[in-house]
């Protein structure tokens, strides 16, 4: 029966290919490749982490063979991408021999960039182990958290987006996102010494904006409050700022370009924060309440309850 | 050590064996090929969105032979898992010739209904781009949203479902489930210009029925109220109905068979809705308000807050 | 450029490479292998559950070779595994003999608890099927629920936590954690007839303890009031008790060493628990109410309502 | 170009399809599976000779879980392969339910005569070993020896040509072939104790008959003087037999249904016998030379030479 | 020790890179992928046999799909292979335009004469059928042939050869070769119904001519007689002819570019032949005999007896 | 059927594995990993020869990071191969630790010769280039001729063999054996400047010695008179000695370990020679003519011929 529709079939889908979505006869547009950027994602961990993420061997004479060539390769496969990627938004406006040139350049300031990378993923490990009483080392961190895995996608993707790269810092963002459910959007901006701890179901938006030491749970979003603006507000700031010391408890939404939740403030889990909040505040489902800096400890009750 | 015990591990083993859950000595049931599956969905993918999936090559002759034969290919991989879960269903009341006939019939029915998906799938791209001001264009959505890509995954089990298929649909939505943290029962009935936006943590139940243009964010849960009648329930319609125009923000759960959320209302994060609302309702976590349509502007307080 | 610049930034991160955090220069310290602990979960998946997950085929003379063989092979990569594990941990006050000697010892005690593992997953396995009514078949619950797979991980991956092996226990977490949303700690002491609906953002922590019979739904953290005391608080109980027979809707959060829900209550969805409730209890967002045992009819308002 | 030409080279491919060479519209003929039956071929190598060609694991409590399951899984393969061998030559002629008794049957007789088949390799290992003074050990020669590797494939192809399997003993043989340029013709009938020494480029036609402790080496041709007459011999003994403690050196030919090379006899290199020669002969390209048996030492001229 | 000496050996490998003989530095030279070639010679084998080499399915709305859709993923790897060869032959003198240009136009001359050179591999399968009794059918030599995978590969090669591709040709002639110890080059002149039986050890030199109907066996050279002339006979004929209905035995040689073998002759095996014989002669190794056309029984002497 | 005979058939084979040919049971001992081997050679090939036979991208800081690290990696793999070898020959009479430190100075020693190897080889391209008027370029050498990858494989084995590894070279040989007909074993000890053309089934004996400048053609044996003398035979001179600028044409013989082929001399094809020739010896199969050096042309008769 499928043999005698097929043709029939074959016909109403060549007409749906009319459609503008389609990339079928366009010879000269590429997406960048999935496959492409997640291998470079991974190479790159093993840079940064050596023996966590690959077998590489120690060598006595020193790393300096390992890291050259390692970043050699991986040269040559993200310069590919980013022109791609380039190509692929200038369209018609933009030659083969221009997009070669400015991918060049964007390969080379990133490498500038990924000593600081580094260092600020080494602080990274540290928060995470002075928050969570269940790591047993710095190691088991780098080694199998997710949430550390989706920090380090992010603080690389993070630099291809200040380099005003198109695609590739969403390919980035969405592989951490996949594997961990953790959707970082690449245009954060997140201090020193973070930590999220059993990251699942978070969501941090392009314009959020994160002080230093901050710690949030699973479940947290930093979101906009959008309502159907839709494109119109492409550009504008829609998330909110977090400043230092300030943690966030699971399934907690803090919304809005123009809230701001101040340094070292504390805010419970469940609860749905769309304006300011002063340093040193304890938001519960209950209110807000400012506290003296220091003290922390956070007694929350069921809400009904006497 | 191990050497000695294994006989009496394997002992202990070949007992527990006995259980009917067991399926080794059961040489006629044969469980569908998760991988074909996946394979299948990818394939689909392919010829829906050319060259965003794969790399399939422009040819100015035109597209019909890229479909006609990817769809050759689909199609005996299609028939044959399709057989395999008839055969599993029916058990020794189904033979092999009539399940063989079935899925033929099954298979020219899905691919008769290929090209509404494509253009449904057109749709939901649109709502994306509209609703996502993060979103740089629309090839962006199809190639990297995890909510387009649940959808799709979606649209396609739907059918299967709907023709009545065993345990396909189930491996697709556990598919994408795995992909996006987005679980959206293939029994769900979804309009067209649907859209999850940072998809992740959702929740879509078997019996739900949501209209067109329809947005939700991360963490929603359209969902049922068991509580613990268990299969007594199956088949009856326990999950709730989203009117047109509806929005749903983060982490809010709407539960229950006859829960109706009128068209055009906003339903705030962290809600938990179990009674129905009217159209263009406002509910927050103080309540539910009624406004005119058109008037969308959603301020949400802290609750507890002056 | 990058040509120019490659040894300056070799340079640097030669530097860098001087944290302690980094294991390049380690010969003899090795990581145990992620892929060879995923391949292990995998074996013992296809033990557990013949045909559901790999090819086994039927024999009329018994399982009692594919069982001996399959064990024997996990065995030997498990005895490797172990051993690493040990030895990474043990650092220079272990010798490699020694390791041997417990990782041996270890796998034994492994394998003589394995037939245990199968009977309480073939109880899991009926919990699911009693709760769910989207499920047609117990088949379809081990062939495809998620849920059950974080389960299964879990059960296998707390056995390894009681034989205090190291990063081992982790690795097996967080891959079910990643395939599923489901992060349960392989610490936690989790009773029979477990069931985990829409499985997806659910965190369970690492000295929680949950009775028989309980029953929970997506986004639900069983978690830790920790606020930054950090380490300071490892060994200790900070996560809370779940009684026999209570059910947790989603997005629920209970947290706290000292938190005990009652057997046979009901936490609805969204709440936020931190202290203890008695057995029987009915825990909205409104409050707490107990009830008699075996009157289990949720009626949830939304808050604020008439 | 290639576009503007593709409809016009597709449609004069379409008519060369009509050939009845070509397969594509034979929806129920199958050729056997090339690369399962090499798969067949290196897990019957694992059986008979464990640890050389993988990595089966030693286990204390006895090799029977290793052999029942990799027999086990084996017959699974090899019965589907052998079935569709059959009803490819059967055509409409036999039913698939004939064909799976007929498969089940041939499987059920090969594997009765593995032991055997395994017993014949082990003296031909040292036949080797005894008869090459670079071989280092008896390993060495099942680990790496070409010839021995063709002479293992060649033992199996054999029983499924005595059992009348279509195409299988063919892909068995080439598969050898390919690898090592043996071409051992699985009809031919080889005594125990075979050796070839530096095996490539040597051809044993299907009607062969050869003794016991036969050694030949490289180049070595034991074919038919078939002239043209073609598929009018088929069935007919076509190809020589040698008797046993025959000895024929590289590039030497013979060739000849009726030729026989009688016991002990020695054949020198680059010679041409197309007539049968006595026991104890010792034949150069100067003419045969009958010696008492045990006098073997060659003392080859170069032809013309004084 | 390695760590101390590698600084050392890399230096002096450094120095060794200087040689123009490593392509280290050449950034614009690349060699064609010998695996996308393999790739293409498949697919390629995949149009010309379809269901022989691949799992191509049957469709009973006609090949073209299959066919043109597969032609069009050849056309987009071959174009890019010839593109590569012609400019790592032009070096500066070839733009990549120019190549790309050439490359297009190569692909479609190269497609425009695939259905003729399936046309003549169908003849090669009828003369294999007719010259070797063991056959059982003519599938079988399509199927497993090694003699008739060499002249598959053969009859493409010479098409890019009459095209002046550099190195594809070769690397299709050495992957034939290396699979069947077959090595036909590709500027070889080859007639119909050409049958090369136990195919190993076989060579035929660039400049060869061969007729129609020729059968040859295992060993056959048909070479040059160099003599360390080397370069300087590049482009000369250096290879014999070899005319219509010739049959050539196993381990013959015939040399010499000014040699033609008369139609209708028979070379015995392990003959040496460097000068011409005239139609319908009988060569062995004690002469040269011409005889009537179609008496063709071969009665070899060994040399020597009476 | 096979089910009913299962247990038989095990217990039968479990007596074949008492053979002391069976390594089930050896816990301690390992055969070296054939596919590192492989991996080795080509890992090493992509260094002797960049670019050729890899990815390799050019760097214009210079390619000590790549030769670095590819080392690094090798020397990894080479160690523990070599200290299996090493440990499965010496069985119970090497320590671990023995074996390890004999592997770290073998592996040291190999590579410290690495660098002549790759100008050996510059020279053999040199000669193959010098000698095959079909070749177009040098670069076609070692990129696609089967005789020079042989050779290389040869060179590095070599090496091995005189640093006495077991099992190590034979394995590589048969690698290459495999891939060209051609089999060199690791014992001969070959000149610079050697050439195979058409490499296919050439033979070349553990103890022949061969000068610089030689040249092969395919079938050629450089072989011994062995005669069943089998192990009395191992570590004997068994095989003939080419001195320099000797020409060796196909499928010649030359056997025996007296036997001295003089500088200078030609040996035609299809020849058996068994004792020395003086230089500039030009051997056909009528028998030996000494020359004047340098008058080399070679004008071959069909014996029997007027």
């Amino acid at each position: 029966m499928f043999n005698e529709k097929l043709d029939d079939i074959v016909t109403e889908l060549v007409k749906n290919y009319d459609s503008d979505l389609i990339q079928f006869d366009s010879p000269n547009r590429h997406f960048p490749s999935r496959s492409a950027i997640v291998g470079i994602i991974k190479d790159l961990r093993r840079v940064l982490f050596p023996r966590y993420f690959g077998d590489e061997r120690p060598c006595a004479s020193g790393p300096q063979y390992f890291i050259g060539e390692t970043l050699t390769h991986i040269e040559y496969e993200l310069h590919r991408e980013v022109r791609e990627a380039l190509l692929f938004r200038g369209g018609d406006n933009l030659s083969y021999h221009e997009a070669d040139a400015q991918a060049s350049q964007i390969c080379s300031d990133f490498f500038y960039r990924l000593p600081e990378i580094q260092r600020m993923l080494f602080d990274d490990v540290q928060a995470a182990y002075d928050g969570d009483p269940a790591a047993q080392s710095r190691e088991e961190i780098i080694y199998s958290y997710p949430g550390f895995f989706a920090i380090s996608v992010y603080r690389i993707a993070h630099v291809f987006y200040e380099l005003n790269v198109p695609l590739i810092p969403r390919i980035m963002s969405e592989y951490a996102h996949s594997h961990t459910g953790v959707d970082i959007n690449a245009g954060a901006d997140i201090g020193r010494f973070f930590f999220i701890d059993h990251a699942t179901g978070v969501v941090i938006g392009e314009t959020t904006k994160i002080g230093e030491h901050v710690k949030i749970y699973q479940g947290v979003t930093l979101g906009a409050i959008s309502l159907r603006a839709g494109q119109k507000l492409a550009g504008k700031k829609r998330h909110p700022t977090i400043e230092d010391n300030v943690t966030i408890y699971s399934n907690a939404s803090v919304l809005g370009g123009n809230t701001v939740v101040g340094a070292g403030s504390v805010i419970a889990g469940s609860t749905f924060v769309t304006q300011s909040v002063p340093p040193n505040s304890r938001v519960t489902s209950s209110g807000v309440e400012v506290r003296e800096p220091g003290c922390a400890n956070l007694e929350v009750k069921v809400p009904g309850e006497k």
